[in-house]
């Protein structure tokens, strides 16, 4: 059995970007399991643009992650040994098991996932969190009906690219933000998207006019900053804004752009709501079906973008915030065994 | 009778603050009244903020006044000579008539207001267009609630007097943001407001924090600019925030300065919601009943802000932009006959 566990723990809080001088790798021995613990082997690592928030001091919906602390993160994993009640070694299990190794853990605070249909890391991606995120962000606090003009911003990444597909399963006309003509091009073509916009190399607001003749209904904000604005700016009567994040913020050294545009919201008698997914997590279950069964149909597709190497840890985190990956961002720990 | 007319109309669109430059004063003379048609001596003339709006060029919620249109503008007057056949001379009217002293229109276009019981300026101000406002904008888009904490920007205007007076008679504890101590000591001692920030003397922030110690449920901005900032930083979990105006931003010769603590709305999953009264003009009869049934009641105070002068309406509308009026400021056109 392994005895030995390497950890991420939080070394310092970021200005600006946060990078490996904000860690310590740490090696530590592994505690013995007491009853109804578990030692889950952990197999991947959840990179999530929520990151930089948790290690920054302050208020927010979750408390920050402190000095010294593992680093928090989603993971799946195998569970190895178990002193547990329903958990058996070699059942696959997902939770907040932080960045690193091996966990010791109460079996509550995991819950099994069945990879006969769908691959692990899905459970980190489009039957995780980010799945759960896209489907009542866009359905509950967007409100997306059929025939509705749904834009949706960091369309390749992790929740954006899942917010398109359901927004096409369920009837909308669908325009998806994204950088570079790798992400445009897969949401074209893979995820079946109506329009795709490269902010990088395209005027957003022209393209947003082109492709938004009659306004934007649902607008999926997972950018904010200068996209945010070029959208408020297209809104149609009764436009909804999600507000799910605002990753080109995230490690700004200057204050936040508040978005100029937001009196269009009076205008166009729209709303802005900010959501969290954890307020969901009760109905998880609700969303999560539905997905499992799109993807098993093949309507909908998930993607994972492995990072391999648990060391490299700090710098997987830095390719999301250079938003270079497609799809779920995840590290690989180790493989299956 | 009246042969000739003084109207302002538009000259040119203003670039920064709005002023006399901007309109030329003309006269002419009385057309005949056709069938159906009345003629309105206007006696008082509604000075909005939403007026510096309406003579910006480009996209809003109603066609911007068109140059050398008469200045649009609610009034109210006596009807002087009638080929309606509902309206009578000496009938006290309300209506859209604009920046002039004498309306020809047809007598569907006003609607008739009873003055016994409330005084004819009274129906621009709690029982117009500004309550109206305040009263859909607190209690439909806002949704305030028994015991939650409400605060309002602009305190001591037209609409922000009336919100804060139906949140206390809705059992909400209110908070009055204005500028200056003549208009904190009104809103305290006159209107019941539990607490008055003067935004001119105070830290809002600190102020917040000191008046708000469980967050704000309700924010019903009026001003926009660093205090929708510093309200956004204090929300409540799943508060509401009522996009009414903006005035510190319409004369702006830069850009509008946008929320940077939009992200409070995520983190406290709250919203905001941009609304237009227009949009209640159908229900107004509802909000002007109960607010009518308070003013008689000595419940619901009603105050007006009267400029004499129907020449001198370029600087009463910058009296406005300046913040000196408390209460519904209205340009008296002629004294009642």
């Amino acid at each position: 059995m392994a005895t030995v566990n390497h950890q991420f723990r939080l070394a310092s809080r970021p200005q600006g970007m946060v990078g490996r001088e904000h860690f310590d790798y740490v090696e530590e021995a592994l505690s013995e399991l007491g009853d109804g613990q578990v030692l889950v082997k952990i197999m991947y690592v959840s990179l999530d643009p929520a990151m930089r928030g948790w290690v920054s001091e302050g208020r927010s919906y979750v408390p920050p992650v402190q000095i010294g602390e593992v680093m928090r993160a989603g993971t799946v994993g195998v569970v190895v040994e178990s002193k547990g009640e329903k958990l058996l070694p070699g059942d696959h299990v997902s939770g907040w098991l932080g960045v690193q190794e091996y966990a010791v853990c109460n079996e509550n605070e995991v819950f099994k996932v069945d990879t006969e249909i769908v691959q692990l890391p899905t459970y980190l991606g489009a039957l995780g969190m980010p799945g759960v995120t896209a489907y009542f962000g866009l359905l509950e606090v967007g409100a997306a009906k059929e025939g509705e003009t749904v834009v949706v911003s960091g369309a390749a990444g992790a929740v954006g690219s899942v917010v398109g597909q359901i927004a096409k399963l369920k009837g909308c006309r669908v325009v998806g933000i994204a950088g570079g003509p790798e992400k445009c091009k897969w949401i074209l073509d893979e995820l079946g998207f109506d329009a795709a916009i490269d902010y990088k190399s395209e005027d957003v607001n022209v393209a947003l006019r082109e492709h938004c003749p009659e306004g934007v209904d649902v607008y999926f904000d997972n950018v904010g900053g200068e996209i945010l604005d070029a959208v408020l700016a297209r809104l149609a009567l009764k436009a909804r804004v999600a507000i799910c994040g605002a990753i080109s913020q995230y490690n700004n050294l200057e204050a936040v752009r508040g978005p100029s545009n937001y009196m269009s919201l009076l205008v166009n008698r729209a709303r802005m709501e900010g959501f969290v997914v954890v307020d969901y997590m009760g109905r998880a279950p609700e969303a999560v079906g539905e997905m499992a069964g799109w993807i098993a149909e093949g309507k909908l597709v998930a993607r994972e973008d492995v990072v391999e190497g648990f060391e490299s840890f700090p710098e997987a985190l830095q390719k999301l915030f250079a938003g270079e990956n497609v799809g779920k961002l995840v590290l690989k720990v180790s493989a299956d065994d």
